[in-house]
């Protein structure tokens, strides 16, 4: 039983969903790991992932639509506008998703359907630095 | 130090909530490990994963309504429509839940609750069938 | 390879996000692991867990009218109503948070980021005790 643990820096310019799977899938490929599990953890309050398709681009458009209406960037309808009009919509977008992801390993790939790709999902304007720590184990 | 991983097939025929928590527990039994970690993971984006309250099918009627109501099948909200009006509510129902469940083991046994049941919650007319993969460790 | 698990009692008084950073630091320390997975698990369908910002208390706040305004506590809306107008408000708001984290360990500490605190998300009026299951493992 062996475990292996990176921390992962993505950049984003825009809000919105970066495609991060061919990013985790190297860090799988390198742990040489058969059988085990993958953890993703993105360590902010304002951006989280997301598992989701990655077929069409327009589900991508159409989730961003749903989350910008959800929590709008109104500042009237928020206390805590430190950073501007996207802080507050942020952390309710990263409260209403996840920002930690479970993946078993099977024949030392992520179980990943066909139709899923995993996504970093940015909740403020860039430029923005984020870090992703990515935890494997098994044997 | 022990694993084990298997993968579920569930076929579901309509929208809505389906009760998996004695498939899973069956799978805990089996591994026959009495300390340790469950993961739960939902190979789709157009289906999750729950815990949910298993004693009044109320709460269920009630959980399927807010869903519909949040992310309505009106094409006219969405672009992506290539397979009807229960396309894009079902990813976006995917979204606002989530795809893997994490659950202790101890004494042999999933730490769930007293009232808390494992549901799949599928998002689209069926029938059709659904992958899940449980994958277990411990001693 | 070791793992530890732990049953913590928290008792809530009112509705709200109580920070539990603190006792799962605690657990994490007495563990004595260096690199290793957390997984918080909450076992109710009326209280949730939830990683957000631990410095403006106003973020609070607004999470909490937020999620106050997605699933109102209006009893016309919900057929299950067995405990009063929080109880089927408390499920909705359980569903679209989790019950889950895991939470990678490196250099002894969770990789939580600058600004992340663990919170217990009360959805009921209370007084109440909840049970979080704490289980590490690692080495």
């Amino acid at each position: 039983m062996r475990q292996s643990l990176h921390h992962l820096q993505i950049s984003t310019n825009l809000k919105g969903l970066v495609e991060i799977t061919d990013e985790v899938k190297s860090f799988v490929e390198s742990a040489g790991i058969s059988t085990g599990l993958l953890t993703v953890f993105c360590r902010h309050t304002s951006a989280s992932l997301l598992i989701q398709e990655n077929a069409d681009p327009d589900v991508l458009t159409d989730l961003e639509a749903f989350f910008d209406d959800i929590a709008p960037e109104d500042e009237d309808l928020y206390i805590h506008e430190n950073e501007g009009p996207d802080d507050m919509p942020a952390h309710i977008r990263t409260a209403l998703t996840c920002v930690n992801l479970s993946i078993p390993v099977d024949a030392g790939k992520m179980v990943l359907g066909t139709w899923q790709g995993i996504y970093l999902f940015e909740h403020r304007e860039g430029p923005r630095n984020r870090e992703i720590v990515l935890h494997i184990w098994g044997e």
